[in-house]
């Protein structure tokens, strides 16, 4: 977990927000699953202002249409997600999501439009509402503040990690709590927007800043991890704010608007990595820094190329300082810089070596590299000596579970 | 093999040629190597018109800036390549890269300008010219036209195929001949050239026209296969015309040239097809036709997304219909259509089975479907039907041996 000074992080995950509870059961939505938890309920006392972040690939979820037209007037009071079918490429896929909304809004005693919807899983299977109808009013009676681990691993498929934070925060001395849930783990390359995540704060803010502070956190955490370059067609984050804290309403990019924004960062900058770090069969996180770009946005690509390319995920997994591959990953990104001029480190808690200065090799102890690339935690630090901006990019190992998970997945 | 009508396919591969000789010998570049043949020459008895492309990272191996650097006159007569170590990102590399071609240039009594220089294999370790140096004899006394394959053989690296064709046509009552050898398994996601690949013909045409049919054809060939999407820094393309059918000089956009453009295009076409079936641990073909495009950039991009998704190909791998995963990629590809109006179908030599039509999945039976997948090359048939334009691509799918191929390549 990355420390940032001033927030300290707490327990509670979505539920560390004044005024939001959870809930998770298991409603059997897969053939055969009567184990795992497969329905959860966010919920809050109030009517919160509500962002979200969808998927930028064409064929969206039907739960994505609902929530989308749901949130038209910025407010939402409860999330309603299930795991198990994606509900995507379906006939009735809209009729059902907005039935999973009104079971929901009935059980909660509001109006469905305030109802937010997500699903999870195998895309192109009918989802049938009948289970979920079946176990509404256990999912009701579940709900409580410290529940939102339930919640968690309700949403997840084949994450084997809970990926649940909070922080907590001071604005105008007031106790501020901002923390998330989130799940992902294969067909991971978001774009604009991420898997599921789900974000709530008691911060008061006004509806336009919370949206933007979604977006320009979203750019720099969400959407710099891949785990295999699949955009998927799911990809949903949604922020609610119950402006429960009782700071004055955040109305313009202050000092207390950055420190909002930086509680947002480290709370999703954190699951984002996590998610990386789950990756499907990964056993590596990889977090690759690039400095010294023109500009960010070269920065950006050139991090993400390097934890993209298979063949540095797969050298890695066998802690090969293969770093030629790493080089020829950062040559083919899109992006404007001088590849005589790019040096390269290999870090991790057992030390830092170089391998690459001004685009060509340097001697160096195999044996080291190896003890280095062994962690589960490596860094790859790029510099490009081209400007002064940065970026970071999380990515993981390609491992034979990788495919095992992928080739048995469906059937 | 795909067929063309009127072109007959050889014999002879790269030699099918009039004028051209190989050969290929064991030099022992990489350490511990004594076994297999490392270093190839490609020798034509007059000086050719000569076209090339080369990869469009920005990591280039030395062999690429030496080439270039010969081919500004437009002509070369011979070729040195070897295998076992990309002579890239050292800080001597193109001093050896000269090195190869002023040896080769001295036993065949040529000038060094007229070499051409390939390198395939580890980037980032110093190549030695020894070794190379060492067997240059053996290599010019091997030179003969019955020797294509042992060139072809010493080009591989973790190919386990040979890439080797040749075709037969007539041009003004002449015969005339293409043909070709060609290597790359993994590190295919060649980006306006390709891997290694040596074409010739004995068609006399003129330089540009050589050029213009040699980028035409491997847009639509070599640039719509994927591997593992990552761009080579070595990929390199020759074409070279000895000029010896004796047809009248091809100037112009007749149909002459129109023969000579689909002789090129049955060459390139099989061997690229052939690079994607001998992908790094593939069991399958697969071949995405992308028809009912409004463009073939369209087509073209919307193929190259649907065979390159690590899903997709995991899948397949298991002969699972998961086809949520092709509409998936189809949905990410960055391209104008409407996901609404998308069929898929899959095929293979056991049949064709619809499974999604209108953007949503049909009922189809698993058990046809599993036993149309376990064939070696599958077919995925998309129609946007939003225009006339259409593109093929080629991929393979992903394996457990991809994995260990590259968890192992370097150590």
């Amino acid at each position: 977990m990355v420390k940032f000074e001033g927030y300290e992080f707490t327990d509670g995950g979505v539920c560390a927000a004044k005024g939001f509870k959870a809930s998770g059961v298991i409603a059997g939505i897969k053939a055969g699953n009567t184990t795992k938890r497969d329905l959860a309920l966010i919920s809050c006392d109030v009517r919160c202002k509500a962002a979200a972040l969808f998927t930028t690939n064409k064929v969206k979820g039907a739960p994505i249409i609902v929530s989308r037209e749901h949130l038209e007037d910025g407010f939402a009071q409860a999330v309603i997600v299930n795991s198990g079918n994606a509900n995507t490429c379906n006939a009735n896929g809209i009729e059902i999501a907005e039935q999973m909304c009104a079971l929901a809004a009935e059980e909660l005693g509001i109006a469905p439009e305030d109802i937010l919807v997500g699903s999870t899983g195998v895309i192109g299977q009918k989802l049938s509402i009948e289970p979920i109808k079946a176990v509404m009013p256990a999912l009701l009676s579940g709900l409580s503040e410290k529940n939102s681990s339930l919640a968690c691993e309700a949403i997840m498929t084949t994450d084997t990690r809970k990926k649940e934070l909070a922080v907590e925060f001071e604005i105008d001395g007031k106790k501020c709590h901002l923390g998330g849930i989130s799940k992902g783990s294969g067909m991971i390359n978001p774009n604009m927007a991420t898997m599921l995540a789900f974000i709530t704060t008691d911060v008061a803010i006004n509806g336009e800043l919370l949206e933007k502070a979604l977006r320009k956190v979203n750019s720099l955490t969400y959407n710099m991890v891949s785990v295999d370059g699949d955009t998927s067609t799911n990809d949903t984050l949604f922020l609610m704010s119950s402006g429960l804290a009782e700071n004055s309403e955040i109305i313009c990019e202050d000092k207390n608007y950055e420190i909002f924004e930086n509680a947002l960062y480290a709370v999703m900058m954190n699951l984002a990595r996590e998610t990386a770090r789950d990756g499907e069969g990964a056993t590596k996180l990889i977090e690759c820094v690039v400095e010294g770009a023109k500009t960010e946005e070269i920065a950006k690509t050139v991090a993400k190329s390097v934890i993209s390319s298979s063949l540095v995920k797969a050298a890695l997994f066998a802690a090969d300082a293969n770093w030629g591959r790493i080089l020829c990953a950062i040559g083919y990104a899109d992006a404007d810089f001088d590849i005589e001029k790019v040096s390269v480190d290999l870090a991790s808690t057992k030390g830092t070596i170089p391998v690459c200065r001004n685009g060509a090799g340097v001697d160096f102890s195999e044996e080291t590299a190896k003890e280095i690339l062994s962690e589960e935690e490596i860094k790859i630090l790029v510099d490009l000596h081209d400007g002064n901006e940065s970026a970071i990019a999380w990515g993981c190992d390609l491992t034979f579970d990788y495919v095992k998970i992928n080739a048995e997945y469906r059937t």
